[in-house]
C-alpha cells in the first residue's frame, strides 16, 4: 500500500506541522504503509468501549481528579508559588506526571465531545503550571522544591520522563482544542532542555525513556526540528551504561546495550516499551532503517517469548521486568498495566510503519484481555499487577486506600501509592478510536471491530463507513457504505490470526475471506451508498496450548473464543455456577476432547459470553503432607466429572476477591496432547 | 523412647545450667525424645564434611574476618569510642550481627580444635565490643551512632535480632571454651532488655524473630530463668499488628496470627522459622504443648506444600517470603541460603522433641542439596539466591565485588551486601556434629551417615562408635562398637524415607532394617567390643514427580539417588559431557523408561556420582515465533535420542556461570505418568 498524504500545514519557514488530531501524528509520509486518522474521524457508538469511553468522562477522570487533590500531587506546585500551606513536597520524584497523564486524559476525551468542566480545569491547571515554572522554562516540582538539584539524578529522578508527560499533554491538548496555553508550558521547557542536552553537549540521558516519543510529537505538531533532534540524541545515547547499575543494572534502564544492536525486550518493561514507541517514531521521520529493525526485532522477541496470552508483559516483580525468553509464571507475574498499554503504543506505531496485521492482533490482545482486566466495571478501580492465576483470594482492596502496586490486591484498588497505571488507562480509553482504523491512498483499513462510524478521506475522495457489530460476542460485522466517491477504493478488514474459515458477503455473494500478505481481506470496487460487506469470524471455543519451552504452564491449556481469554474463577455467581462453588481449583483438570460450547449470559457481569467445558476434579490423590514422591508411589488419584463455566479474564475479580486460573492441567489420559498434536 | 538426664549443673541458688556444649541444650529433660550430644563427643574424620570443615576454618572463617573489616562492620564498633577515624557508621541496620556471627562460628571451630589465633581474636573483638558497650549493657552501633532512638523502629531496626545474635555466639563460645568474657558483654545487655520489656511492661518485639531462641539458650546457659520469661513473652505479643503493616503487611513479620493460632509458615522465611525455632526452645522448658503443636502443624505445611525438592523455602522475592501452598517456580525461587539453615535449625529442635525420623530426613535433604549448593567448593564463594531451574547462565560474580542479594550472579560472590548467609553457614559447619547424633536412656540414635566417632552417655554406661562409610557415593554404612558396657542398649539407625529395600548385617547375620514408627531401625543386645554393624541402603536412581497441585513443575520430573537431588547444567564439563555441549535445556525431554544409571566419576566437581539419563531433544518444533498456539495448529516436533549425564545440584555451578535445571519434562509418550501412576 502506498500511503496518502497526512494533514499538515505548510509554515511561514517552509517546514510543515501536522494539523490533524490523534496521539501519533507522522510528519513524515514516504515510510508510512498506513495512514492514522483523527480521533474525531471515528467515533464508538455503542457496546461496552462506548460504555467505558462515557465512564472514562463521568468516573475515572473526576475519579482521577480527586486523588490528584488528595495525594498532594496539585499542592505540590501550588506550594512552590506560596498557593498551598502543605509543608512539604509529597508523593514520589515522579508524580508531576500524574497530573499531566489526567491532562492529556482530558485532552483526548474533548475529542469525543465538548466540555466545559474539562476546558477550565485544564486552564486552571495550566495557568498553575505557568506560575510555577521557573524563568528559563524547567518546571519539575521535586527539584523545585530543592530535593535535588537540576539533571542531579537523572538515573533515578524522572525529570525528562515527566517533562515527556507534561508534552504529551500539551500536543494532545492543542491538537484537540487548538488551545496552546498549555503549550505555551512545555514549549519553553522543551527549549529548555534542548539548549542543555543538545547545545549543552550533555551525553546522558533520563533513567526512565518516556520523552523520546513526546519530543517527536512535539517536533511532529511545531515543525521545529530540535525536538526531533534531541529525541533521536536521546536514544543514542543510550546503552553505554551512562546510567550506572543502580539497584537492577544497566539492563534495567536499557542502557547496556545501544538501541540499535539490542536483540530482545529486556529490563523494566515499561521503561523498553516507551523507548522502542520513540525508537519507532525517530524512524518514522528519520527513515534510518536500523530503528525500525530493532523494533521489529525487539518486538518479535517480546511476542514469541515474552508476552503473556492476555497480552500482558513484563514477568518479574522484581525491577518489574522482562524475564528470560519463556519464564511466563502465571501466579508471579507482575504483568504492569502500563507496560501493557506501552506495548499497544509501540505495536500501533509499527502497524502504521509496516501495515502488518500481526501488531493489531496483538493491540486487540492487549484490549480485550490485559486491559480489560486492569480496570473494575465500575471504571473506578484498577490493578495495577495482572496476574493469569491467583491461587489464593486475596484481601480485597481497601476502601479510600492507595495499596503498594506489589501489594496486589483481591479487588481493584481506587489508587496506588505509584499511581502511573490509572491515568494511563484514562489517556489510552480517551484516544481508544485512533486505533480503530486507518487509510491509505487506495481506501480504508478496518483493524479493529467495534460499532460506529468513520470517515475517512482517500485518494478517490471522501468516505463513511457505518460499522454495526456485536463482536466478540458473535463474530458478524457489517460495514454499511454510507458516502462514498464515484471511484474505486479499497476496504481491507483484518482477519485475526486466530481465525479459521472467516468470510465475506458482497453484495449478497459470500466468498472465503482470505487475508492478503499483510494479514487483511481486501475488496477493492466502486462502491455506491448502502453497500453492505458482512465479515464473518467464526468464533468457536478454542484450546490453546503453550510452547513446551514455557515451563511454568506444561501440560496445560487455556480456552479462548475470538480474541478472549477466559479464566476459571471460584467463588464463581449464581448463573455460571454450574459446578458449585467447592471446585477445587488447584484439583481441577479438563478434557480437551470434551464439549466446549459458548452460551451469552445476560446477567453475568453486565452481559458476557460464557463457555462451559468438560472436566474433572482429582481427590484422594494419595498424595499426604508431603510435595513429592517417587515414581508408582503414590495412590492413583480417583476423579469425578464435572462441567466447568468460565468467565471472560478480561472480567474477572468484578465480583469481590476471588481464585482465578486461566491454564488449567489437561487431563492426563485426555487424547489432545500439550505439545500441540491433537 | 526416655530420655535421660542431661549434663547440667546445680547452682547454689537450686537451679541448674546446661555444662555441655552443642548450639541446643535442653534444661528441661522431661519433653526431650532425644538427648542432644556434645559437639565434642562426635568427629567427622573423612570425607566431603570434615574437609568442608577444615576449609571453614582456613578459608571461610578468615574470608569473613577480611570482609567484617573491608565492609566497616567491625569500625562501626571503633569509631564510637574513637578507635577509628571512619568518618560515618557503614553497613545495614543489622550488621553488627555479621560480626556476632562470624564470632559463633569462631567458637564452633574451636569445638573441633584447638585455635590460639581464634581465641585471639575473639578477645580482641570482645575488648572492643566491651569498650562499645554502654554503661547500662546496651549495645547496637546503630542505635549509639545516633541514627536512631533506641527501641525507636522496633519493626525495621534489628536492634534483638542483632542483641540475640551476641547472645548466641556468647554462649557458643562460653560453652565451647569456658571463657566468660564474650558472656559478660551479652549478659548485661540481655539484662537490660529484661528490664526494659519484662519490668517495663513493652508489649512490643523485634520486627526480625531471631532472640527468642537466644534467650532460651541463654536461659539454659546461666540457669537464669528472666531470660526465658522474656523470650516466652516476645513470642506471646507477636501476632497482634504490634509491628504495624511495614512494606510487606503484618504477614511478613509474622504479625497478622497468633503463633499458637497459625496454621502455616508465612511472611519472611528466615523470620518466621527463627521464630518457631524459639517457639520449640520455649516449649521444651516450660512444656507449653500449643507451642509444639503450632510448630509441628507449620513445619508439616511447609515440607507438604511449601518445601522444595532441594530443601530450600521461601519461594518469593518479593517479602523474601513463603508463597502460597504450591507455589514452587523452580526459576523465580528466592530459596534465601539463611532460609534454609533456619529450617534445619527447626527441624533439629522439632526431632529432639519427638524423636521422629521425618525431621532428620530434611536436615539430610538441606545439608546433601540446598546447603551445599549455596557455597563454592573452594569454600570462599556463596549463593544468597538458590533456584532450581536457571534459564540462561548468568554473568559470574564480580571479583572483590558484593552483589545486591537479588541480583543473583551466575556463580556464588565472596560476599553479599547484605551479608547475612556466609556467616550462618560458618556457624552451621563449626557446629555439624551436634546433629549426627543423640542418646537416650535405651541407646544411641545415628541420624546422620558421616565417616567418624561418637562417644556417648547412655544408661548402661559408656558407648564409642565408630562409622565408616562413603554415604551417598554407596550406602554402606559400617558401624562398629569401640566401647560398650556390658549390659544391653539399643543403636538405631535412621531409615531415610526415600529407602526401600535396606538390610542391616549385625553378627554376620542379614536382616531387613525396618523402621520403627519413628523411622529408625533399632538393634537392642549387649555389645562387644568390635562389634560390626552394617547397613546397607539401595541408592538406585529414583524419577521424583511432583504433587499435581505444584504447577510450576507439571509433566517434569526430578532425578535423586540417595538424599542427593541431581540437575542438568551446560555447558558440562569433559567427563560429563556425553551428549555433547550443544544440549538445548529448553528442549530436552527424559524418557522415564530409559536407562538409569550411576557412575562414581572421580575426576567431576571433586570426585562425584553422575548420573545417566535417556532423553530426547525436540527440534524443529514448528513453533515459530509465537509463544502459544491452538491444538492442531503446530507441526508435531521431531526429536533425537541422547544420554544426559547429571550432576549433584549442591556441586552446579562450581564450573563458571551455567543454565542449570533440577525439573526435568517428561517426554510425553513416555509411559511413566506425572501424577505418579507408573
Amino acid at each position: 500500500m502506498t500511503s496518502m498524504t497526512p494533514a499538515s500545514t505548510a509554515l511561514p519557514d517552509g517546514t510543515r506541522r501536522s494539523a490533524s488530531v490523534a496521539p501519533c501524528l507522522p510528519l513524515a509520509t514516504e515510510r508510512l504503509a498506513l495512514q492514522p486518522l483523527d480521533v474525531t474521524a471515528v467515533r464508538i457508538t455503542d457496546g461496552p468501549w462506548a460504555r467505558w469511553q462515557a465512564a472514562n468522562r463521568t468516573t475515572t477522570i473526576p475519579h482521577g481528579l480527586h486523588w490528584l487533590e488528595k495525594d498532594g500531587v496539585i499542592d505540590n506546585f501550588r506550594r512552590l508559588i506560596g498557593e498551598s500551606d502543605a509543608p512539604e513536597r509529597r508523593g514520589w520524584v515522579f508524580c508531576d506526571s500524574d497530573l499531566y497523564k489526567v491532562l492529556e486524559g482530558i485532552a483526548w476525551d474533548l475529542s469525543l465531545s465538548p466540555n466545559k468542566e474539562w476546558n477550565d480545569r485544564v486552564a486552571e491547571a495550566t495557568a498553575l503550571l505557568a506560575r510555577t515554572q521557573d524563568d528559563d522554562g524547567y518546571l519539575n516540582t521535586f527539584v523545585q522544591a530543592g530535593l535535588e538539584e537540576r539533571f542531579g539524578n537523572l538515573p533515578r529522578g524522572h525529570e525528562l520522563y515527566c517533562a515527556g508527560h507534561l508534552i504529551q499533554a500539551a500536543v494532545a491538548y492543542a491538537r484537540v482544542t487548538g488551545d496552546e496555553r498549555l503549550m505555551d508550558v512545555a514549549r519553553p521547557f522543551a527549549d529548555y532542555l534542548v539548549t542543555q542536552f543538545v547545545g549543552g553537549g550533555r551525553n546522558d540521558t533520563d533513567g526512565h525513556p518516556e520523552i523520546e516519543t513526546a519530543l517527536v510529537e512535539l517536533y511532529r505538531y511545531t515543525g521545529e526540528a530540535s525536538y526531533l533532534t534531541l529525541a533521536r540524541q536521546l536514544i543514542d545515547v543510550r546503552g553505554y551504561g551512562v546510567l550506572g547499575t543502580g539497584l537492577f543494572g544497566s539492563t534495567y534502564f536499557q542502557d547496556d546495550v545501544p538501541v540499535r544492536e539490542q536483540q530482545s525486550t529486556v529490563g523494566h518493561s515499561v521503561r523498553a516499551l516507551y523507548l522502542l514507541a520513540g525508537v519507532v517514531d525517530v524512524y518514522l521521520e528519520t527513515g534510518e532503517d536500523a530503528l525500525l529493525k530493532t523494533a521489529e526485532r525487539q518486538w518479535a522477541s517480546m511476542v514469541g517469548q515474552k508476552t503473556y496470552l492476555t497480552g500482558a508483559v513484563g514477568s518479574r516483580f522484581e525491577g518489574e521486568a522482562f524475564g528470560e525468553p519463556y519464564e511466563l509464571p502465571p501466579d508471579l507475574i507482575y504483568g504492569e498495566t502500563c507496560a501493557a498499554i506501552a506495548s499497544l503504543m509501540l505495536s500501533w506505531r509499527l502497524l502504521i510503519a509496516t501495515g502488518e496485521s500481526k501488531y493489531a492482533d496483538l493491540i486487540e490482545r492487549i484490549l480485550y484481555n490485559v486491559f480489560s482486566a486492569s480496570t473494575s466495571l465500575e471504571r473506578d478501580g484498577f490493578f495495577y499487577v495482572n496476574p493469569v492465576h491467583r491461587r489464593r483470594a486475596r484481601p480485597a482492596a481497601p476502601a479510600g486506600g492507595k495499596p503498594l502496586r506489589t501489594d496486589a490486591p483481591g479487588t481493584r484498588a481506587e489508587w496506588y501509592d505509584v499511581a502511573c497505571c490509572p491515568p494511563n488507562i484514562m489517556r489510552t480509553i480517551g484516544s481508544l478510536t485512533a486505533y480503530v482504523s486507518t487509510t491509505t491512498d487506495d481506501g480504508v483499513q478496518l483493524h479493529q471491530f467495534l460499532p460506529g462510524t468513520i470517515a475517512a478521506e482517500t485518494a478517490a475522495g471522501a468516505v463513511s463507513l457505518t460499522v454495526a457489530t456485536d463482536y466478540p460476542r458473535s463474530g458478524i460485522v457489517a460495514v454499511t457504505i454510507s458516502k462514498t466517491p464515484p471511484a474505486p477504493w479499497s476496504l481491507a478488514l483484518r482477519i485475526p490470526r486466530w481465525s479459521r474459515g472467516a468470510t465475506l458477503t458482497v453484495g449478497g455473494e459470500r466468498i472465503d475471506a482470505n487475508p492478503d500478505t499483510k494479514g487483511y481481506t481486501v475488496v477493492r470496487r466502486t462502491w455506491a451508498v448502502g453497500d453492505l460487506v458482512v465479515l464473518d469470524l467464526p468464533l468457536p471455543v478454542r484450546v490453546t496450548v503453550p510452547n513446551p519451552a514455557v515451563d511454568a504452564v506444561r501440560g496445560s491449556a487455556a480456552i479462548e473464543r475470538g480474541p478472549v481469554v477466559y479464566c476459571l474463577e471460584k467463588p464463581l455467581d449464581e448463573r455460571a455456577r454450574l459446578a458449585g462453588e467447592s471446585v477445587d481449583l488447584t484439583a481441577v483438570e479438563i478434557r480437551t476432547e470434551g464439549v466446549l460450547s459458548a452460551e451469552y449470559a445476560p446477567d453475568v457481569l453486565g452481559g458476557s459470553v460464557i463457555v462451559h467445558v468438560d472436566a474433572q476434579e482429582r481427590s484422594g490423590s494419595g498424595w499426604s503432607a508431603i510435595g513429592w514422591a517417587e515414581v508408582g508411589e503414590v495412590t492413583p488419584p480417583t476423579s469425578r466429572n464435572l462441567t466447568l463455566a468460565l468467565v471472560p479474564y478480561g472480567l474477572w475479580a468484578n465480583r469481590g476477591p476471588s481464585e482465578m486460573r486461566v491454564w488449567l492441567p489437561i487431563a492426563f489420559d485426555s487424547p489432545t496432547l500439550p505439545h500441540g498434536r491433537s
